[in-house]
């Protein structure tokens, strides 16, 4: 069986940084964009579109998520989104048999939970996110701290919502993961190897 | 100025454990019973007395966290434990100053913020923690499961409560710690030299 390391982060914490940095690491298959690039393939869609639907669409997907059983029941969801997630959810469930791999996002630690994930949660003060998230935006992007702080706390609840329908567990629940990771001040290239280190130790003990 | 790292820990989760080997493997000086035997010689007073003071009877402390900003408002709680958890506090940060050094639990996280320790948070899911109570419990004590997840919670929560006073962040959550460990199902003496590269790749980049 494969070994499978999720990362499940805060917008703007660093967790896809650390996640294809602890994939490079430890010579492991490493899944974010190339998920959607692969639906694409399959779908015909493209992938902005598939972006807006799987990311962005989250967002503004509003239910009673504690009556929601399954994806089935969500009817106020568009068709489209939930085919979407659907492919996606069969598609990472495939990617993780194909060998030892990092999923960053996706509720991916969720949706391989029989295949017990080394599960990691990354997280940073709203300072350091900020500064983040300032630092890789694009001249265009004129957002006031005001804008930048909803919009983070937007993709936050977004990214809690689509776990918490596939998880019984809370999303950023420390109970959901194995480690949990403060990049506030923290250099991530710098952890990596410690990290490698804390995972294989931890690995080394699985039955 | 010396580097402090403190252990926050769930009862039951190993944290006492971990912190002592952390520090050994880094050489630090690591403060626990210690500073219960520094008070009993300071005071003369009895260590299962102080013990009983300092651990059993904040369980028993009830009084209105939000409303109290200090241990001089604290009425309701005796003087005897006031005046010791002063003590206490006190000798805390006369050690953090004496040279690197480890400290588990006390709310020695919160009482050295201006001194910018790496924080710890140590936890473990509930069967993991009744197995290691359950491994570390003399013949004489025949609690059920029952009774010994009823005091685990109690002594977790008279740790929130403690803690709570002095820090304006509540115990166990996340972004109060640089590093949140989950020791369920890992081996802690398999995971400390980890533990200390990450500490190290921390500490190397604070100004």
């Amino acid at each position: 069986m494969s070994n499978i390391i999720t990362v499940s982060r805060e917008f703007g914490s660093g967790g896809r940084e650390l996640g294809k940095r602890l994939a490079g690491e430890l010579g492991y298959a490493y899944y974010d964009r190339e998920i959607v690039t692969a639906l694409a393939k399959e779908t015909g869609m493209d992938e902005g579109f598939l972006d807006q639907q799987l990311e962005a669409s989250t967002v503004q997907i509003r239910f009673p998520i504690h009556f929601a059983q399954s994806f089935s029941e969500l009817t106020t969801v568009p068709d489209t989104t939930v085919h979407i997630l659907s492919l996606q959810s069969k598609l990472i469930k495939e990617l993780a048999s194909k060998g030892d791999c990092v999923f960053v996002g996706r509720a991916a630690d969720a949706l391989l939970e029989e295949k017990k994930p080394f599960k990691l949660f990354v997280y940073a003060d709203q300072a350091s996110k900020l500064a983040r998230c300032r630092s890789r935006a694009t001249d265009e992007e004129n957002f006031t701290d005001k804008e930048m702080i909803r919009q983070m706390k937007r993709i936050d609840k977004a990214r809690a919502e689509y776990h918490d329908i596939i998880s019984s567990r809370a999303w950023g629940e420390r109970t959901a993961y194995h480690l949990c990771v403060n990049t506030t001040g923290t250099e991530i290239k710098a952890v990596i190897p410690a990290l490698a280190d804390y995972y294989r130790a931890w690995l080394n003990v699985q039955g």
